[in-house]
């Protein structure tokens, strides 16, 4: 069998959680919580499960969760999605960013990337025949250059991939962003898929601005939210797509056949969780305490780094010659404390001497990897 | 948005099931049972559940349950499928489908498709590009035509979905159905992925034999399972695909980027579940009470039928000339029974007059849909 994806291998994350199992290190690669979700929302899948919440879900996600998320949205950018025409749950975002991308791309289409970028992206874009163009968001800062998009948007240009906040330089879109991405798109055929996983963890002065709260940009935009990053349950792969009634029913006819529905219990749990505003409200100070947490700590170590704007991740770079991928991998073997090289979201996989921690973890493994961070010469 | 899928509006599972609600009729449509799964297994559940096992499972499923499955298939087929290397967890048997379609098909190729057919084979050829070619299983037997499979394979032809047992007739594919099979494709590139979601329901002297246990075919073959038609919990989605390490290997390429990984905590229930084999072997049995029960109820209706080899489906068929479609929806209607027409799995959607009803329900539904039935005209 002859291969449609040559260029994938195994995943950083597969590759880096794999070898800190082996060597006894500190997890800090792959982006999840070294922490549990709430047992309130544990309780809640159990009573759904023991009240027989086990059969196919309705295609576009179970009603009460579709009618908080239409509540939540509400409240977040103004105007509410549609339960009925314009919400859809998925299995994980992963699943939302391959069905959104799958509805708009086609044979010859381009796509716009900006890189560093997740890994997720460009497989499904190539897989449905299209070409990634990309973008570079350049360190320290890693703000877009607009200049450039502009250069790199042609007559094929057909979806642009937004991901605010992003993963995994912690860069926040702002407003200006979303004018200048909105100014560039207006008389064109051009739609985008907006990866806002991390939505509610955004920190000091940085707000989220969902591409959702721009008008013109929302009625192109399929919006791709999780779940599992703000209420800690990467594990149970639930996401969401937003997107206008038009975009919706392209999305949706990719869905059914992708994964027809999604865990029913969970989804009728979440839905009751969602009520409640504060558990996603409070998300960003819980993780602005872990960052500075891990930060402070960092004082004094050798790396430096520039606060991160967002997400659960915090770059920090260095300045010997060592690769970062070989430095990623020795600091898990000779530390115990695994990273990711940042160089795997570049497509030319271009060393920028940075290595992503997650800090998502309690204070002890924070304070432990801090500890062992400084010993590094 | 241009649509990439003309042909697709809503699936008949949706459509039937949302006018059985409506009509409050009892709904023989959509293929879930009307009862729950084990108090054991959601038991289970709930234990994973509270033991803090709800962040990301590896992308190829928990070791435990990939174990429990090398297991099963060892018992099932003699020769085991290797854990780390040819088993995959995916979030439902249909997102094993498109993962194993899209792994497979490019634009320009052709695919084989038995019909009647279930209904997400098509949309997953069409969005990678490729042409499914239709190969007709006639009335009343539904038995494979082997000498219209050889007409119809060419050069182009690159990949064959078989689906056994058979949704929506019941048939359950031969010894020498595989064996012809494996002599058709034997010196050409054609891989095969076995829909094999009702592999534990098979019933009176008709057994299931497993693509995965002819080593010609074997070798060629995506055999995709699922845990939900099994233990009667349809809404939790997980699957798998057993394939040998070389396929596995491009279908897991796939399945990364598809939804990367599945739900945790169900996963390791079902692990532990699993390893009482009894679990699935009862299930059989269970369900021919339930054929047997609903057909015994039907004696003295104007419906005729062949009894189901396989499968939680029985067709009946019908002599007055209203196409199946409409009387589909006039029982839902006016006696409050609600099936699928089976013309929809048909690509032309040829009448057959024939409905499609799932008896996985219980005996007092089963009791009163036959008795509605029995008064039909
Ligand atoms: C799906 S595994 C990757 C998790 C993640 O989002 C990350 O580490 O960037
Ligand atoms: C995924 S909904 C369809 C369920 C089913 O397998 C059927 O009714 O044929």
């Amino acid at each position: 069998l002859t291969t449609k994806l040559p260029k994938v291998g195994t995943t950083i994350f597969t590759t880096m959680s794999q070898l800190a199992a082996e060597h006894g290190a500190l997890n800090l690669s792959q982006g999840f919580p070294g922490f549990d979700g709430s047992p309130a929302l544990l309780a809640l899948v159990e009573k759904y499960l023991r009240k027989g919440f086990n059969q196919y879900a309705p295609m576009t996600g179970v009603q009460p969760l579709r009618e908080a998320l239409a509540r939540k949205t509400e409240v977040q950018y103004g105007q509410g999605y549609h339960p009925e025409r314009e919400i859809t749950i998925t299995s994980g975002a992963t699943e939302a960013l391959f069905a959104a991308i799958t509805a708009v791309v086609r044979p010859g289409d381009e796509v716009l990337v900006f890189e560093p970028a997740y890994d997720s992206y460009v497989p499904a874009i190539e897989l449905n025949g299209g070409t990634p163009v990309f973008v570079t968001l350049d360190a320290p800062d890693f703000a877009v250059d607009w200049e450039d998009v502009r250069r790199k948007i042609t007559d094929r240009t057909r979806l642009i991939i937004v991901n605010t906040p992003h993963n995994p330089t912690g860069y926040v879109w702002t407003r200006n962003d979303l004018d200048q991405l909105a100014a560039l798109i207006q008389y064109r055929d051009i739609w985008v898929v907006a990866d806002e996983v991390y939505e509610h963890i955004t920190f000091d002065t940085y707000n989220h601005v969902s591409l959702a709260q721009h008008p013109q940009l929302r009625e192109r935009t399929f919006v791709c939210g999780s779940f599992g990053k703000t209420f800690h349950v990467t594990g149970w792969k639930v996401g969401y797509c937003l997107a206008p009634a038009e975009l919706s029913t392209e999305f949706r006819k990719v869905h059914q056949y992708l994964t027809f529905s999604t865990v029913t219990p969970i989804q009728y749990a979440l839905a009751e969780y969602l009520n409640e505003p504060e558990h996603y409200k409070s998300v960003a100070a819980f993780y602005q305490q872990k960052r500075d947490f891990f930060l402070r700590q960092l004082a004094g170590s050798t790396f430096q780094w520039k606060p991160s704007q967002g997400t659960f991740f915090q770059n920090l770079s260095y300045q010997t010659k060592v690769p970062d991928y070989e430095l990623a991998v020795r600091l898990t073997k000779e530390i115990g404390v695994a990273s990711i090289p940042t160089s795997v979201f570049f497509h030319q996989k271009n060393d920028h001497k940075l290595l992503r921690f997650c800090f998502a973890k309690d204070e002890e493994t924070l304070e432990k990897a801090a500890e062992r961070l400084c010993q590094w010469p």
